[in-house]
């Protein structure tokens, strides 16, 4: 306990280091308003790397229906940093990993004796595809009891070769599984489809609904 | 995973150029504002197919006594559009089928072994019964390792019958299971239930609260 | 499917006319106006009754400290509606049982081939207790495929003495089981419990939080 | 039946005296205005103590450059109250136990006849650490029909040794456990996470999303 208290102060400083450091790409909301940066990671701190986990809203445009739709996809945020010293994590030194909807559903799946792997490219697509490979593997622990999540990035260009592995406890891989289940529809933007925002501010009048689509087959 | 990359994108364009079609039926509140239409589906594409899902929440009527009521229940729409080219799909020759509240418990309560079929005829009670037929297959992989959804419509009146099929992984499969679980409530108007809107608003003043109903057997 | 239809129809006319009853007991919010009143029950149509299940709030009162405390626990509300023909069920005639926080986890917590059963006496610690006895059984089919869900109600002063039974399908308890999970923290007044209302509206000033208590041992 | 609505009875008023108690320890929310303090504990009351649970939500603090940063975790609380007569809870008595994120995990995690122990000094890292140490079991039923939950707090300076014990049924246990996963996120700060509030309240202009980061490794 008293050591994980004095992870847990470490990463503090950290994260407030971090916090004040210039962010070089601002989030903007669609009307022009600078969107509100949130600093919530759920993170682990073991001895030879730190994990630390947060989602990334996805941002959405206007129609010019009027709707509202997703321009680019939430993810996962998956953050390693390596350990430089006891207790201490080189924020500098980070590699980050982002998990898909989809990719998030095949760690909501992992059974405690399943392993996944996961591969992207950051360039894919671009005249400088395959110079950075990335590779996230959750790897089950023998007994059943966690699971081993190791991020690797080889650049070809850099010629490096970054390996970082974090042992996640049972308990851990719970409350990712529970904070992931969470986050799911909001990454997805399904916490759009609320009927909260529809009825509560307005008093409606009485009688019935206007108009409506009637089924499926007329849409 | 570049594969991957270049169906999404592909995806995308998709819906863009769909977003832009006007759009047949409008929905409004039952104030007369239009609802703001929500563009956030999770697509699955395949090689013969793509799979479209998202929710379609229920719409509301104000009663005279001043509450409100589900006038029209919502469901979980599932859009297939067949393959027609490499990583293109044709959105013109899409086929829908909603999910009710039940349909959706039993997608829920799947086991990985386990199979469902729904029947859907669109003009169910009505003299044209009978013409066309819509039916779902959720059919489970040998292996355990996923599903295959299809859905065929035949329709006597037009002389078609199409048949779309999905092969879904067991990640694809856990999205939507998370997806539906977040959704299940809003589809039924179980979000109106809720204490957030009634207590936050307003300063509430000290003292009990004026009058309720003391049980079950004096409602 | 022409069937749960049919079904479904007289259930709308069902709660149509329900709803237009008048409401013997108004629900009040602590400051005096009327709680807006949802109807958007989840109800399932059998041959000998039919049943409906909603979740009703907590009441909330203010204290002098400004704080906010739970006055009435919230439960989810079963009813029962027994059959007077074909697809028609007599509203009059219903049996209602409020289910508590632990009742529904009881409900949550039953395995496929489970059963419970709850006592219910509505003049508890009154003169006249014991008067009237009601008794819910969930009763797992023998198949697994799902529960005989029956209300039993021993009126003495009356004479009567009532049972309604409805055979509930797996995928049927499973939307009960999605919307129960849903409803449970907020008829326990959990949702009053969120971040959400406290750093929405207001613009935060940079810096620190004021003061807060630092430790389990402090408070 | 009867006994247990007694003892809810006791209960009620055990939380109306606790309730008028003065609060030693405000709580402020960042902009300086005081946080509404809310009492939904859920509570089981047993022969020799009762349990009572409820989340303690984190602070934030506002960034020079704008975000939002959870500047004190939040945690499950609970609160173990020893009888001192039938149905009677002694609230002066009482010892408690904050469980962090990890550690709901932990409980989250447990399987029917899994058990867990956390230890916590309160004075972790101060001068005083280890006069007081906490330790909290939860231990399975033999038959796997629910645990005991038992806090035993050891005061090397005043020579006290207080053991606190509540059998909690596995329905009591299903609640905690769909409370504790709606409320994890809560605790963590990730319900800041959330497009309701970035685009529910702003009527958005048509047109792209001004500007964001493209991928993972360019953030």
């Amino acid at each position: 306990m008293l050591k994980l208290s004095k992870l847990l102060g470490s990463s503090l400083r950290g994260f407030s280091s971090q916090a004040g450091m210039p962010i070089a790409k601002k989030y903007f909301e669609a009307d022009g308003t600078l969107r509100k940066k949130v600093f919530a990671p759920y993170t682990i701190f073991k001895g030879k790397a730190a994990l630390s986990v947060e989602p990334r809203l996805p941002t959405f445009s206007k129609l010019n229906s009027g709707g509202l739709k997703v321009e680019r996809k939430g993810v996962i945020m998956l953050t390693f940093l390596p350990a430089v010293g006891e207790r201490k994590y080189d924020w500098e030194k980070k590699q980050m990993f982002a998990l898909s909807a989809t990719e998030v559903g095949t760690v909501l799946n992992l059974g405690p004796s399943d392993s996944c792997e996961f591969f992207h490219d950051p360039s894919m697509l671009q005249s400088n595809a395959g110079e950075v490979r990335k590779t996230l593997s959750v790897k089950a622990l023998g007994d059943g009891s966690g699971y081993f999540m190791s991020l690797s990035v080889v650049n070809n260009t850099h010629k490096t070769n970054d390996r970082l592995t974090v042992p996640v406890t049972g308990a851990e891989f719970s409350v990712m599984r529970t904070a992931f289940n969470f986050a799911l529809p909001h990454i997805m933007g399904w916490d759009q489809y609320t009927n909260l925002q529809q009825t509560n501010t307005s008093e409606l009048p009485s009688g019935n609904v206007a108009q409506f689509a009637k089924s499926e087959w007329e849409r």
